[in-house]
């Protein structure tokens, strides 16, 4: 049976990226709770919500965990009472020690508590993934890759396939991101360096957001490996499975303009578009259709937005380079400014064709890497 | 009209001291309003909820306000629509210009806002209030005596009287704050430097909970000034009036115990008497009445809970001082951790009667300056 000493803040740590993956409201009453696996080795604990799971170990040779194992076995208990329980003990190190019919005791200075558990056999076994040629990539670099995406992906559950982002790997070494709502786009690639075999998911954006709060190392490598209806992202103790979306994700490439079908090219800092936009917001929001028009005319650059009831917004903008033809098209700033928040280069370069095509932003048009699409609203 | 440019953080944060008074939720529609007057003085910035109401005064010599005055007036704009406006304006400055039909323009760099506004006459007028013979107190000692007591009132609604701090002055000046739910009570006095004419009300909890957020300077001195029906707090710049809960506040200096009751006297650390019941707590939410038990016996002193469900607790205390007879007494742990919040004093001392009678805190039992019950639990 368990029985073990071990630091409480290491412990700690350990135990809150596991729960990344219990929710609160679980169909399975199972999937509330926590698996505790002690062996000589180390501490596996294990959490699901039955989209995503996640087996953290901890092993016994961690320094700062300060570990003393001397009785094995597991256990299941409930996630967030375990957690609390866990957090509030008094002393830097706590025992565990579990009892007859899987009690479990959590000891701490003069503090005693005594938890009821379940027998581990009870808890659902994760289905196995084959561990063969991963994809190899650094968890900060994937982490970009989604946050550059996820936030494009719809909210709306009745096309299940568009609440994921689109991940695919093409000529063994191109991998592809792509999320859309039909009202924007975001596509990002990059280049690996290691070989790997193709393959065409979607990824739920609940999981890539859950991804990002459980890989904390941007430095360290993560091994991506596809099942059928799950992907795992593994580092040395964390194994992180998702399912994915099941269905076939339509064709993006066509969407993104041809060069020559461009009007106007404008060159803004994006800071200051970023501000405009977030005034132009205000009002726009009080108008009937929630968008703000953009009139570039001669050297004149001008952002407005008018609400009978409220009012009205005029901004004079300073554009850093402008080639092209004029144009007065309108559209909802929220989707600029969700898409000016993910680009890290000062300055953003935004493509227009027509005012009924969508506009196109990029952080350079030098190279195709990080694409965004932004659909305009027709308007009287 | 209105006609003037101001410094815009200093002028963000006037907005921000009246908006405490500006409901998002209010039965009339002039009540979401801002009410902005310009006199060849400075500007006074008013709103209300019809609970509370804050008129704040800016003063043209304000040096960090910077302040042009070129056209005085008044108008009405919508309250938290203004604040944002003023908030993502581009530049330090800001102009505001009144035009026809009661419109306003805000300008700054580059950006131009207009605003429909509304007739500054249609706003209701506060209640005036006699200005004689105010209590004189500092901002932070009041601040004090309100954050000790109001956390106890009641949140039921069937009671008005009680979801509201009794506030007395006796003997012209004893200033005495009580608040209960009829579970715990909180009594603070403290012992003015100034005579001023006895008074007897009930201050909303909601008015006191926005008067913190309102005097930021603990240094300066209020006058309170009191009407049959509301109070109003004032210093320089600021007046906050509050409306009272009308009715008799029941007697409570009956129920705080006689010194000869007490069977039983503890001292504690108060921080790892907070510690040992936020753990204790864990397990008593899970029981069917919400309690922990403390068992007082010989040298020995422990808190238990018990679960039949999720486990139990067992937390062997460290008490500083003890002196009187055993006792085992049940208790909801949340108001002894309410209590144990609001004192700064490191140690706490607790007194017993019975396991059926309140028992009382005491950051010292030297005075009685502040003294807390609580109503234990009666279990089998």
């Amino acid at each position: 049976m368990i029985q073990l000493s071990i630091n409480k803040a290491a412990f700690l740590n350990a135990l809150r990226i596991t729960k990344q993956a219990i929710g609160s409201k679980v169909a399975i009453p199972a999937l509330s709770k926590l698996k505790i696996v002690v062996s000589n080795e180390g501490i596996s604990l294990t959490g699901s919500n039955g989209q995503i799971s996640i087996e953290n170990f901890l092993p016994a040779s961690d320094k700062d965990a300060s570990m003393l194992i001397s009785g094995t076995g597991s256990i299941l208990v409930e996630a967030s009472f375990f957690d609390s329980v866990v957090a509030q003990m008094p002393d830097v190190t706590l025992e565990l020690k579990e009892i007859d019919n899987h009690q479990i005791i959590v000891t701490s200075g003069k503090s005693e508590i005594t938890l009821n558990g379940l027998d581990a056999e009870v808890y659902p076994r994760i289905q196995e993934i084959s561990k063969e040629n991963p994809l190899k990539i650094k968890a900060g670099q994937l982490k970009e890759i989604f946050s550059e995406t996820v936030f494009a992906v719809s909210t709306q559950e009745s096309r299940p396939i568009f609440t994921g982002v689109h991940l695919m790997l093409t000529d063994n070494k191109s991998l592809k991101a792509v999320a859309t709502d039909s009202h924007r786009m975001s596509q990002r690639i990059v280049e690996l360096e290691n070989m790997t075999e193709d393959f065409d998911v979607v990824i739920p954006a609940k999981s890539i957001n859950s991804f990002r709060n459980v890989f904390n190392n941007d430095d360290e490598e993560i091994n991506l490996f596809i099942a059928h209806n799950q992907v795992l992202f593994q580092n040395e103790n964390i194994s992180f499975y998702s399912r994915l979306i099941e269905g076939n994700y339509p064709e993006t490439d066509r969407l993104i303009p041809q060069v020559s079908d461009y009007t106007l090219s404008l060159t803004f800092d994006v800071s200051e578009l970023r501000h405009v936009m977030d005034r132009a917001r205000l009002l726009a929001n009080a108008t009937s259709n929630g968008t703000v028009k953009l009139t570039v005319s001669g050297d004149s650059v001008v952002t407005t937005a008018n609400s009978p009831e409220v009012g009205s917004v005029h901004e004079d903008m300073t554009v850093l380079a402008k080639e092209g033809a004029d144009i007065a098209i309108s559209f909802n700033p929220q989707y600029l400014i969700d898409a000016l928040k993910v680009l890290k280069s000062p300055e953003v370069q935004i493509r227009f064709i027509s005012n009924v095509r969508p506009f196109t932003l990029q952080p350079s048009i030098e190279t195709n890497d990080f694409v965004q699409l932004v659909t305009p609203v027709r308007t009287n």
